[in-house]
């Protein structure tokens, strides 16, 4: 994952443009069966309209002996996003209202962008900036804004039943690390493990969207199909630093999505900071947004506008690690092993069983004995709590492992013909309990 | 408000007679529209029975030497509410058993009442009572107990709504100030302050009424529409010093009045001191009586039986404060601006809308940009919120601000068409709520 | 109590045999109209089967002098449970194969059986096994395995209602005091007492069974009817000690047997420690499985697993104490008669009633007056509360007494027409707690 985000690192992504295709081939590469979309500008979607087509193939700003200052090619940070074209001489007071620093942040270059009102703009380190002489400069940006397309990918893996997990994530910022390409090269190796299993019994809708219009756009072609089959969803996000575990539920917050990401996080994180719906920044807001409703939520690392890198050129290839993507990534696997296996179990007899019988559990009785055996506490746990109406998660909650320990115990115990799936059951009340309902 | 209370101090109120009426009179001089009602001696009223009129115009107990000991001149407390008339000569020993004073408190006289069996009794400080001499006495009370009847009054505002609104308090305390005169006073302002109103949605039912038998013989004659109209309502007592809030909810403790009062002491007065309904002392006894059931609840100052005045003379004019008196009027007009702006919104359009084109958003995206702005957070929170379920105080709550915060965002937000309200549901929900169903 | 257990502490209980049947007996000449009932060995029994009936008279480990090193007739502990006959001159070696002790406690025989594999074993203190010689050594087990019966006792108390509570506890271990005789000799003298109320308003389903098999035996001859009337039910094991009070729960945890039991700890232990269904280990096992789904639960004071005398001969008649067993019995018998006082009641006034009229409250008013008074205040929140859908536990949890304390005063209450029992909604209520629905 992270070979890939060193590779994807340099392309110059934004909502449209070149540098998102490229992006999004790369991934198709790795990911047969992915389909690119291009939406014209122009297009409709619900309150909104697709932008022009924006591409950029050099900016600089150069003083009166022709030495360039800030130089595109150095930082694809260095132009604002959907920067109309300019080349002109200008003073330096002029200059001042199209450059953009941080203070705080001497030595970062900013990420600003305007999508939806036409100016230009350069963002420069406050230091360059205050290194600057008094002018005037030549300010050239070679871009261009046209009619063109909004690109996006799909990938569709089919499984046994129509209900499907959605899984989310953005490709429309340049060069950042933790806040973007974390969240591709994730869901690329998530799509990869999904392909490679034997047997799916949920089907998944892998999307790769510019943030926001990308969404909205994808949503306004496919909301009825995903409101009726989606069961759970994430948006991946910022899953790239070792620093910690985030959260981010649904609006709900009781939807299964949180109850299995809770779960998950849990166990497999221990301890994780817990956000609320309002501190919402990525396409959740569209898949959670009134009337869309979908179950859709965020386990991230260090989250969003939380970490001082966050949407500068600080947020680089050093701020994401194999180990922190890792973490991330098996996160999400947990919580698709858990969706995948999830259904409620019933016991079979009345009262408890003989597991003695069945070799299950040890037939001389000494006060240590079975509790000291982990498998046959937990079996015996489970049997006391498969009544039918808890699902794997409130199962494993109830006896207090974590739910990828008990499917192999529910599995020997299924095979002994102890306990039984309540498919039925389980699976209309997952989705009513999906829907919120 | 101070002042009105300063003019009704010196009345002697009780259950009935002249102090009540000419209270009552005063209040109607502020409150044109307002009828007072005068109800028999001897009328029915469930289990109660209206007592007969108590009126005094004197009382003194003098020694031997002719010189007055204690005067109902000069403070109408000395003598004991619906003492019968007496005037006789008796021994020390024999007074005792009509003395009432407070050991803790040797400067304090008592307020005490025995309203229904015929007793007579003088209270005194108790150091007065200690420095009295050996006796005889002669005891006096000019006092009057005789068919008459009960007055309160009632003020009834409507709205376009036949929904109602109950402010209830009470007039049958002599002088004594934050255990009574607050409360009329107050609830005076808050009734000029709706009758200023150009528009109201919801209608009033404000009564004045002597506290229990008052508020039984109001019920006996307006059960059926009050429970039928009433959506929320509030008793008014102890509203006037300034050392803390206090909330005493209703026996449900969840209706629609607890909410919108513990959303409002929280966002007014910060903090305060939260009862139960076992803590009940007022006439939300009455109203939130089994069969009665009526969503009422008190937001008080200092609340009764809880400060060291209270009950004797030493609550006077001292204790209570145009400041104090300010905060509860404001913490109650607050609550019934929130009843008066309760609805349910629902967004109109389907993901986000696009406010930068509206002006609503900054179209230039840094990374503080719009996070700075408390009104653009506001308006996207409450877009993400307003889903049609959740009303004006769970909407609040779940953006985590005042609801008077968020009613002129929502106007903005209904003016560009972007939410609208959802009354009915709403509306039969409130009511659904305010019976606690 | 106490001189029960003393004279049934040196019987040789087990799962069957004539130890059990002794000590049946014992409790039935105590309890008439308690059925002992047999069950052959072999009877299926849902998963189960009732094992062969064993029987020991004697067992001893000799060396070459014939020196007897260990002796059934010591403690009939030192036999392992079900332990198979043996005559035989062993190794050192060999024997060691069939001898169980505790390390750590080096002076405690240990309880050990070995129910369903054909086992023989002693039990012996840890100091004892090391000063064995070298051996070799005449074992001999004087035993019988053989088809016979399983014993258990049953009581049936008939009330006005058929609904009924179920007090179950065990007879199959042999000298041991808190985890085995406390339980039957506590029980016993509830079922004494029930026998003497001159009327019952539930019935009451008293059995003695051993563990696990004898429960499971007797689920599968009553488990439709006791499906259909228990209202509520108790295990009753280590009840005998002084050190604590302990709560194990139901499964769901929040039926009638649960409310009952843990208000009753509350108001007569103070504290007590609060266990999960997840630390079960008794009858409450079948109980409480998935598709008996009995409400029953386990008030104890130590807690068997807990303290370190279980299971070995150090859980004597030294543990249990005469005030240990009547604290524990006091916490029975208080559940019982909340359960047997159980119901809805509804004021029968509209608005507070007059009390001073009927000389239920003080008619002179002072600030302390009523407030001074326990009795007036719990019956003015008792009227405030009784709304007719709070049963007692409910209403005694809302007015903050005891639900013992409540019943004189409704009693009060109800004999003035204040109140009246709402017993129809009542009874199908509680039936529904009790089931969890």
């Amino acid at each position: 994952m992270y070979q890939w985000a060193r590779e994807l690192y340099p392309m110059c992504r934004s909502l449209t443009g070149e540098g998102t295709r490229q992006t999004l081939r790369f991934l198709q590469e790795r990911l047969p069966g992915m389909r690119l979309v291009e939406v014209p500008s122009g297009t409709r979607a619900f309150d909104w309209e697709v932008p022009l087509e924006w591409n950029i193939r050099g900016a600089q700003i150069r003083d009166m002996s022709g030495r360039v200052l800030v130089d595109f090619a150095d930082h694809n940070l260095h132009v604002m996003g959907y920067s109309e074209p300019i080349c002109a001489r200008v003073s330096r007071e002029k200059l001042e209202h199209h450059l953009y620093s941080i203070k705080e942040q001497p030595d970062a270059i900013p990420y600003v962008t305007s999508f939806y009102e036409r100016r230009w703009g350069f963002c420069v380190p406050h230091r360059l900036r205050e290194a600057l002489g008094p002018g005037p400069f030549d300010v050239w940006i070679d871009s261009t804004l046209a009619p063109g397309s909004l690109t996006y990918g799909e990938l569709l893996l089919e499984g046994e039943s129509s209900r499907e997990v959605l899984l989310s994530t953005y490709v429309c910022h340049p060069s950042m690390a933790n806040n973007e390409l974390s969240g591709p090269v994730v869901t690329t190796a998530l799509a990869r493990w999904l392909m490679a299993q034997p047997r799916r019994r949920l089907s998944y809708r892998i999307v790769f969207v510019p943030e926001t219009i990308g969404s909205i756009v994808y949503l306004s072609r496919h909301l009825e199909e995903m409101r009726r089959r989606t069961l759970a969803g994430f948006v991946l996000s910022c899953v790239g630093d070792e620093r910690t575990y985030s959260y981010l539920p649904t609006r709900r917050g009781d939807t299964l999505t949180d109850r299995v990401a809770r779960h998950v996080l849990k166990h497999h994180a221990g301890s994780f900071d817990a956000y609320s719906f309002l501190d919402r920044g990525s396409d959740e807001r569209q898949y959670g947004a009134v009337g869309v409703d979908l179950p859709v939520a965020l386990m991230m690392r260090s989250k969003f506008h939380t970490y001082p890198e966050y949407h500068t050129s600080l947020d680089d290839l050093s701020l994401i690690t194999p180990r922190g993507l890792e973490g991330a990534y098996e996160a999400h696997r947990l919580a698709l092993y858990v969706l995948e296996h999830n259904a409620r179990w019933r016991t079979t007899t009345i009262c408890e069983p003989q597991l003695g019988r069945r070799g299950l559990h040890p037939t001389l009785s000494t006060r240590e004995g079975a509790r000291r055996d982990v498998g046959v506490k937990g079996m015996r746990n489970l049997l006391a709590y498969a009544d039918g109406r808890l699902d794997l998660v409130e199962l494993a909650e109830a006896v207090g492992l974590a739910a990828w320990e008990c499917v192999p115990l529910l599995k020997i115990l299924e095979r002994e013909g102890l306990v039984v799936r309540v498919e039925e059951g389980g699976a209309r009340d997952e989705l009513r309990e999906a829907l919120g309902e």
